[in-house]
C-alpha cells in the first residue's frame, strides 16, 4: 500500500534512504531451485553505479550487495531473499541548502507537505539510489527468465534522436560505449553533447528503449493488469521518467486500423509488429518493445532562487557530484524492472489454466 | 492477481462478457456516508454508450446499470457496493468470422494461447464494453472527490491535432460536440475526418488529453506507486491505448534541467508546470496534466486475409456496427480511471501521519 | 482491504445486504477449462439454505444463483465468474425494534459506531446471508480440487459431543439427517434438543468438525500464510465463530512431545497425526482435520431490555423466524471455506518451484 | 503471496534463516512522525531471545537489532523501517542428524517437498527464530498504539491451568517471574514442572492468554476480514500454535443464547462480556481477550527412530539446547502479533467514513 512494494507473487520490496544506513529489499516469490550467478547481479550493479565512467556522477559508491537469506548451496530456497547495501558514502555533508530550503523540481516539498518532515540528506528516499536495490532483483529476474531477452538502450539525448529501428541495430553494442547507444556514432555525438551540457551547470533529458525478444505467447492479464499496463506502471515508477509507449505508440495515432493492423502469417506470427508484442494486454510472441522519457536531472550547478519552509526566497546553486544526464545509467533500471513485470507474469501464468 | 481489480483502498473488481447476461463489478472500500446521486452516474455511461451520435457505433445497448447492494437511504453505507448492467444486445449473431479465425490486432489469438479457449462473442472479455463497469465506479470516485475537476478531452484525431495548451482552451465546451473536443473548428474538422474514415470502411487513432485540477498537495506513493505511474497503468488498461506522458512528457526529453526545472513561487505553487502537477510521485497542488495515445481501433469494415486456429489463411471481414475512431466515447473512460486513482490515494494518504 | 475479498489467486469478493436486492461476489482467477456442474453447486446451496428442514429458520428463500459471466459453453474461462443471487424476501417487515436499537451480541452498535449509520434491515451486511456467496464459490472451489474430500459434519450441540474419532465415524452419514450429524444416535439427541431450546424461544452452540482428504503434500506458506492460519482465519470469518483449532488442538497442550510427535513410516506418512495434516504451515499428505466452535445465535424470542441509539433503555424481543441452533446449515459454509484456502494453495503451489 | 508479509496498511515483510547472515524485514506504511523508543523495542526482543532463564534454550544469541531505514532524528519518516539482526551463532553445527532425516513432526520433510531442498541448517526458515524479527514490528506497532495495552500471560503449561479470570489477576505481575505468568504460586509449579520435563529431555506444551485493553470501537472490517478472525491468523501463524478462541471460545458452544447475548449498559458498554470484545467482527470498545494453544517442542533430546530421504530408517537424537517449553518465550510474540493487527486495523479504520 505505503507503496514500496513491486509485483504480486516475484514481489520486490525495498527500503532505503540515500545517505541512511543502508539501503535494500526483499525479494519474496523466486521460485526454490534456481542458481544464483552472484557476479552477474553484481554487474547490473555495476551498471548502474556512479562514477563508472566520464559521463555520470563522479561520486564513488561501490554498491556492493549482501545476501542475508533464501540463497543456500549457490541456489534460491524458495524462502525470501533479504539483501542490503550498505551506504559507504554517508560523509557528513553540509546540507542547508537542502534542509530549511526546497529545490526546484525535487520531492522536497512534497515529502515535508505529505509526511510532515522528511530526511533531506541527499534527497532521502526520493533519491534515484533506490534503484539500486531493483537492480539487485531484476538481475534475479533475469536469471530466472534464462530465455527471454531484455535489451535496453539509449535512442536520445535532448534533440539527438536515433532514427534507426532497433532491427537495424547491432543491439549487443550497447555496452561498447558510456552512453549505451549501440549506434556507435550516435554515441559519440551524445557523449560529446553530454560533457558540453555538463560543462556549462546543466542537465539534459533523453529516452531509453527497450526491446524484449523470446517472449512466450500469453503473459499478462486481460484486464487492468495488462502487460503493456504494468510494464508502463514499472517505468513510470522510475526516477524522472515522464511518458511511456510501445508498438506504434503516439506515432500511432495517426494510423488508420487497416494500415496498423498486424497480419498473421500462419504460424500465428504477425507480418508487422504495431502490436508491439502485446494484444489485449497478453504477450502475442512478437518483440516488445517501448520507450521511456526522462526528463533532464533537477539538479543543476547553477544558481536559482527558491523557498525555504516558511517561503522566503533563498538564492541557492546545486552542490555535489550529479548526473549530466541520467540515461546511460538507467537501462539496467528499465532493463530490471522490464524483468521484475516479466518474471511476475511468468509465474502467474502457471495458474492460469485447469 | 488474475487482473480485474483496481485499487487498493477504494477497490474495483468487474466481470462480465461483451455478450454475456451482464457485466458489473463491486466497488469495495467506498467510505460510508456518501450520497449517490445516480443521475449522474447514469449521464457518465451515457457518454460512453453506443448509439450516442453519429460518429460512433450505431450499436444499440441503453446500458443502465443496477445497483444490488452497498447504498442505502441515498448514501453509501461502507459495504460493498455491487452493480450490474444487463446486456441486452445479445441476438444471436453469426460469430463464424470469429469463432474459428483470428482477427488481427484483436485479442483472439492470445486468449485461444493462454486459455485454451475463448468466449468468441463480440470479443468476450476482451471488449471495451467492459470499460462500462469502470465508468460507474469512476462516477461515485468523482462524486467522492467533490472539489476536484477532471478534464478530459479530444486533443488529436489521426493528423488533426490541437496545438493550443489546455490553458487556452475552454473546457466547459467538451460536451458541446460530439467529438469531445473543447475547441469548435477544431471539432469540426475531426468530425468530418471520422466521417470520412468511416466511409472507407476503416478506423484512425487519436489522443485524449486530461487535466486535473485543485488536486491537494500529497496524493500518492513515493517509490513504486508513484502517482503518475498509476495513472498511467490506469490509462494504459484502457482498451487500444498506446502511450501516456504527464508533464512536459516525450517533448521535455530535449530539455535542459535549467530550463525544465519549475521555480517555487512563495505560497508552495510553481511558476511554470513541466513537473505536470506531480513531484517525485506525489502531487504538488498544480494541476495534473497527460495525455492518453489510442492507436486507430482493430475492426475495420474491409476485407482481409488471416488465420484459422488450425494456421490455415482465411479470408474474412469486420462486421457489425464499429466506431470509426474510439476517443470520443474513450473520454469518460480516462475520467473514470483518473477519478479511481485519485480516490484510491485519498483515501491513503488518511494514513500516512501520525 | 474492506474486507469483502478472500483469497489472493483463487480470489472471491463478496457483496450484498440480506434484505438489499441482491447478494452475490465475483470470482477471479478460477483456471479456465474447469467444467462447472452447475446442479452441484446449487446443491451446496440448498444444504445452507432456510426452510430445510424442522430444526432450522423456517423463512422461505429459494437462494437460486445466477451466473452473469465467466463460464461459457459449460466451462470457466479464466475470466471473473459474476453472479448474484436475488433476494427474494424483502417484504416490508416491521424494523421498528432493530431500527433505532441496538440487539444485544449483534453487531448493530458497532457498525453505527464505525460507519456513522447502517443498513438495518434484517442485520444488513452483518447477516449471515452473505455466507451464500462463500458457498457458491466454494462449490467451484470443490470442482476444481476434484480429488480433495472436504467432510464438515457436526460433532457437538450444546453438551451433547461426539466423542467418537472421525475415523470411526462413517461420514458418508452426515447427509442422512437433519443435523448433519454422522452418528444417528447422537443425531437423534441432537435434534430433539434443538427443537426444545426453539420451544424455548432460546438457541443453543456448537462444534463443527472438518476433515479434508487425500490432500497432497506442499500447500500452505511457511511464515505468515501457514495452510492452519489461513484456515483458522476462513473459519473464524463465519458468523457466530469463537474458536479454531486443528490436530491436536486445545488438548495437546497437556501432552509431552515425546507423545505428541508423529513418528514418520518409510513412505514419509506418519502413525500418528497429532499435527493434523499440517506441519511448519505446510499440507504433509496425511488427513487434516479440525474443529469450529460455533456460539448461540444471538437472536433469541425472548423478551429483552437493551438500548436505543440515545443510550436510552428500551424492552424489546426478538422477532421472525430464526435459527435454533447454527451448525445444521453451517457446515457447507464450513466446506466452502475450507474449498476455497486450499484452492488458492493449489494454484500458489504451481509457482514454488523452478 | 509467497507468505512472508502480514498486513495491508501497516505492513511487514521478514525474511532470514535460523543459521543464515542475518534475520530482519521491513516494516512498510509505519506512519510519519512516531518517535520511535529503540530501547523499548530491544527490551521485546530481550523477552523474546534465548538464555534469558533456567527455563527456556541455553543458547546464546544476543539478537541485536540494527535499524537501516525509515527512522530520522528519532522519529519514523513515512518511508519503509528496514532492519537486520545479525546471526552470531552461526558456529559449524554438526547437522548430520538434520541434513539427510526428517525430524518428527517438524518442517523438514515438507520443506523437502515442497521446494525441492531445503536450508537444513537450524531449521532454516521454519525456525521459530523467524518471530524476532515480529516482535521488532510489533514493538513499533505498541508505540503507535500508545493508549491501547496489550497483555498475554502463561495461563497453562501442560495440565497445570490458571483458573482465574483475567479480571482477577494482576497482569502487571506478568513479569516477574519466568514463565510470565501472572499468579505467583502457579508460576512455581509451573517453573518446576517445566524443570523436570526438561530433566527428561522432554517438552511441554501450553496456553497463552492474551488481553488488550482500552481498544477503541470500530477497529476490524466486517467480513472476511473480521478482527477476531485476523487475530486468529496472526495467532496460528506463530510456531507451534494449535489453536485459538476468543470471547466464551469452545466452552461457549454450550450455553444457550439468551445466557450468552451481552446485554447493554446505557453508553454501549456490556454488563457480560461473552463478545470477548468483538461483535460481528468489529471491537465494541470492551476488553479483547483470547486464547492461544501451544503444542509441546517437538525437539526432545531422547533418541527415536525416523526416516531419511530415502525412506530409510535412522536412529537419531535431538540435539542443541532447546526451550522444553515454547509458552514463556512466545509471551512477547503474541503481543507483538497482537499489535501488528490493531496497527493495521487503526490505519484503515480512517479510511471508513467520508
Amino acid at each position: 500500500m505505503a507503496g514500496n512494494t513491486f509485483g504480486n507473487l516475484f514481489k520486490l520490496t525495498t527500503f532505503g534512504e540515500s545517505h541512511g544506513i543502508a539501503i535494500g529489499g526483499v525479494l519474496d516469490g523466486c521460485p526454490a531451485g534456481l542458481e544464483i550467478d552472484l557476479d552477474a547481479i553484481q554487474k547490473e550493479l555495476d551498471r548502474r553505479k556512479p562514477g563508472q565512467s566520464a559521463i555520470v556522477t563522479q561520486r564513488k559508491e561501490p554498491d556492493t550487495v549482501e545476501f542475508y537469506s533464501g540463497i543456500f548451496e549457490g541456489k534460491t530456497t524458495g524462502t525470501p531473499i533479504g539483501f542490503a547495501i550498505h551506504n559507504t558514502n554517508q560523509k557528513s555533508h553540509d546540507y542547508s541548502h537542502i534542509k530549511d530550503s526546497y529545490r526546484p523540481s525535487h520531492a522536497d516539498y512534497v515529502y515535508d507537505q505529505k509526511y510532515g518532515f522528511r530526511d533531506y540528506r541527499g534527497g532521502g528516499r526520493s533519491s534515484a539510489r533506490e534503484t539500486a536495490s531493483r537492480v539487485v532483483a531484476g538481475a534475479i529476474a533475469k536469471q530466472m527468465l534464462a530465455g527471454i531477452k531484455i535489451n535496453a538502450f539509449v535512442s536520445q539525448v535532448g534533440d539527438l534522436r536515433l532514427e534507426k529501428s532497433y532491427q537495424d541495430l547491432d543491439l549487443t553494442l550497447t555496452e561498447s560505449n558510456d552512453v549505451r547507444c549501440p549506434d556507435s556514432d550516435m554515441a559519440a555525438q551524445m557523449e560529446t553533447y553530454i560533457k558540453a551540457v555538463r560543462k556549462e551547470g546543466d542537465t539534459i533529458g533523453g529516452i531509453i528503449s527497450c526491446v524484449i525478444q523470446n517472449v512466450p505467447v500469453g503473459l499478462g492479464e486481460p484486464v487492468f493488469d495488462k502487460l503493456h499496463a504494468e510494464l508502463g506502471k514499472a517505468m513510470l515508477s522510475i526516477n524522472a521518467v515522464k511518458g511511456f509507449e510501445y508498438g506504434s505508440g503516439f506515432e500511432g495515432v495517426k494510423m488508420k486500423g487497416s494500415a496498423h493492423n498486424d497480419q498473421y502469417n500462419s504460424d500465428g506470427s504477425t507480418k508487422t509488429n504495431h502490436s508491439g508484442g502485446v494484444q489485449g494486454g497478453i504477450s502475442n510472441g512478437m518483440d516488445i518493445y517501448f520507450n521511456v522519457a526522462f526528463k533532464p536531472v533537477a539538479t543543476v550547478i547553477q544558481g536559482y532562487e527558491t523557498i525555504d519552509k516558511e517561503g522566503n526566497k533563498v538564492q541557492t546553486q546545486g552542490k555535489g557530484r550529479h548526473d549530466p544526464c541520467v540515461v546511460p545509467r538507467a537501462v539496467p533500471i528499465v532493463e530490471a524492472m522490464a524483468a521484475l513485470v516479466l518474471a511476475d507474469y511468468t509465474l502467474l501464468n502457471r495458474t492460469i489454466q485447469l
